[in-house]
């Protein structure tokens, strides 16, 4: 199981991702979703995987290798992609040729090939994006009308998406209610749970802000959990008990 | 799609059931999935069903006709079962009747059997209880350390229940608790909507305290949903930003 998130308001992105994998309730470990590529001045760039770790590493791996270019012949990275459009692409051949070379093999044991990523981040002054890339390659950009992309278990933590993110929520703002989500997720489901790694961009500025691991006991996580569950607590105290009986 | 969700607390038994169902976004109506059995002094019992309504709609049906019991091979229905265990263990046996008889034509169809149930209710002064039916007619019963149920489209509701909810809960906070989570549902989910079924019934009362259907615009849940939401947006406001950028 995994819960990733990413927020592209105004001011800039917020991606967050859980480290949790299983197979099965008992071989359960710890592996890093987030992915960050900060090490070309002049571009940040990040994917959060959820699905099958065997085809999100091969799919991260083919990235490192680079792929050619169909036009051109050259072959090409994320390190050196002309634009975040070109990047995006870049990240769906990948994944499309991991289940070309896969989908024979995991058809006969059964398996579906099943991968999904985010992808954000800005080259140059070019515009800063989040995208969803679905197990076909192909992807959905992340709109002003609802500034939010979810992979892997996202039910638990949408409501609080739902209710209290626009494209005018601040940087710091975004950073807190993506947390929120992401504390409603392990709460709720074994499968997702901390460390939680957080990448934060603003538009504008192709670095990182903030690019971290949130551990067990970290204590603004911690608090942030506890406040979150007095104040659901508190606020249905607040609401009138229903006039039925 | 669909949502139920039940709560067994000190006090009594809280029953919420959605009333959408669609076969396909293009083919959308309105059919109640809380059936209550209240006729017979001294009884009171519900089924809240999920999945395909074919299947669901033929065990009420031969509920009402009623089973022949395998030991004494007289026919039993709701009305007349002695203990609130034999009357679940009825539904389960009409859960597997319709399975065994539907089986290989939806296996032909390549439609699987998607049916699960939540039983509650009391019969005479014997216990109340709260059961989940799954598709193959076995059940689990409810227990005190998380004193709900839910089936259908779960994740969306469960953050509130998970927080807020014990069997030291009053009846009248179970029922607007449960009630938050239905709007948490209906909220992040097309697929599940108002008009809203509610079952309230008091420990060793066999019969509704409240037994009446929630439409669009009803003016307490309409303010719920507001405050509600209103009070996730303060909740968020309330906690410090993180300390991180």
């Amino acid at each position: 199981m995994t819960y990733c998130v990413g927020l592209l308001v105004d001011e800039g992105l917020v991606m967050i991702a859980d480290t949790r994998t299983n197979a099965g309730l008992d071989d359960v470990s710890t592996y890093r979703k987030l992915h960050v590529y900060d090490r070309t001045p002049g571009r940040v760039m990040a994917i959060a995987t959820a699905g099958n770790l065997s085809m999100t590493q091969s799919v991260l791996a083919l990235l490192a290798e680079g792929l050619e270019n169909p036009d051109t012949g050259a072959r090409e990275t994320l390190a050196d992609v002309p634009s975040l459009f070109r990047a995006v692409n870049l990240v769906g051949r990948a994944v499309r040729k991991v289940r070309h070379e896969e989908h024979e093999a995991l058809k006969a044991a059964g398996v579906s090939f099943s991968t999904t990523l985010l992808f954000g981040g800005q080259i140059g002054d070019g515009p800063l994006g989040l995208y969803m890339i679905y197990a076909a390659g192909n992807f959905i950009e992340c709109g002003p009308e609802a500034p939010f992309l979810q992979i892997g278990e996202h039910k638990y933590g949408k409501p609080i998406l739902d209710r209290a993110v626009t494209s005018r929520t601040d940087l710091p703002d975004a950073l807190k209610i993506g947390l929120i989500s992401m504390d409603s997720t392990i709460r709720s489901n074994l499968g997702v749970g901390l460390p939680v790694d957080i990448l934060v961009v603003r538009r504008g500025t192709p670095e990182p802000v903030v690019n971290r691991r949130i551990e067990p006991g970290e204590p603004y996580f911690h608090d942030l959990r506890e406040r979150w569950s007095a104040a659901l607590r508190q606020a249905h105290m607040n609401i009138p008990r229903p006039p039925y009986l």
